[in-house]
């Protein structure tokens, strides 16, 4: 038995357990692209990445485990938060980031199909909230930096205004099916700006944004 | 042979037609909300319902066909549009419509399990296009009367403000998994409301909305 086993956390990060990952969790994302959860073997992805069963089985045990492994990974790769110095900016380069996965072909396929695995699957569920978490975490020292500088009221709730950033993104990947685009993308920076700086995004209790 | 067969567009709506209908979507309903769109089967459709297998595959076909037969049922019995003479008091209401469908156990069971079919069904996503583009359609007056009343500015996307003022609660329900409440709702509707008076979803080409 080799001395990779101790996965994850291996001594040898570029080692042939690293490897092995790789290839598992590259074949893995392609039959999920292709197929969806519900045609996610086990057996196929051993035999796809050139991997013995045996591994496959025991490191990841299910096709959820390969789920979340495989968004712990898309997590780890994702891009830093952009730092402009602007909110808008900063906002807008988030929005355009999520445009730009949401409409590559193979991203738009993964991402539908590890949200439909988390719609029936608990333990995908988990995996695909962490993986959000960790990027609404990522970018949320924008929001912060923003309120730091002046440019939006102290008590802004940052998870608040990213995911009103990139949520009519996903809706319509998942919902109405309405084109993803650039201009899109800009608005939506754009629209989620304007409300933070009126406070809409406050969360101490005596914060009120004002509508005209 | 019964004379019913026309169905859709029965003669007497109120017949063996419609309440054969209402079963079966009533029994698909509860599958789909308990287990998901792969174990969606006709069978056991019919059985639950007290109807003939036959009919109920020569009328849906298939699982995809079930769906968007209760997508287009679901549209019909949606509430109207709010009138309230207010932008925000309109885009109020239609985010908390969403939310309390959301927040319901069988409800948001139901909405994750037709997204999830339409990632993998092309049927079941041209359903679910259409069942969006009529709520979108419905409430699109909202935005209307306010650009007629001078509350938002000529131009105004209708389709798109509805869009960013439920994508929020959607975003909390497929990706992130945060909260779905009455506040989160409000701050949605005030956040598009903001935008739409600043001119954010004006899409004539020479509008610029203003961000300080």
């Amino acid at each position: 038995m080799d001395h990779d086993i101790a996965w994850p956390g291996s001594v040898r990060p570029g080692g042939r357990t690293a490897r092995v990952r790789e290839s598992v969790l590259e074949v893995a994302g392609d039959l999920l692209a292709d197929r969806g959860f519900a045609h996610l073997d086990l057996t196929e992805v051993a035999a796809g990445a050139g991997v013995g069963k045996t591994t496959v089985y025991r490191r990841w045990r299910t096709p959820a485990g390969l789920v979340a492994d495989l968004l712990v990974e898309m997590a780890d790769q994702s891009l830093p938060r952009a730092d402009t110095g602007s909110l808008l900016e900063d906002l807008t380069a988030n929005a355009r980031l999520v445009a730009k996965t949401l409409t590559d072909t193979r991203q738009s396929n993964l991402f539908r199909a590890v949200i439909a695995a988390a719609t029936c699957d608990d333990a995908a569920a988990a995996a695909l909230h962490a993986f959000y978490d960790t990027r609404l975490t990522e970018w949320a020292p924008c929001v912060e930096d923003a309120v730091t500088r002046g440019e939006a009221p102290a008590g802004t709730d940052s998870r608040a205004v990213l995911s009103a950033v990139s949520a009519p993104l996903y809706y319509r990947l998942l919902a109405s099916g309405d084109p993803i685009d650039v201009d899109i993308a800009d608005r939506s920076a754009r629209a989620a700006t304007l409300a933070t700086i009126a406070g809409t995004f406050v969360t101490t209790a005596d914060a009120v944004s004002s509508v005209p």
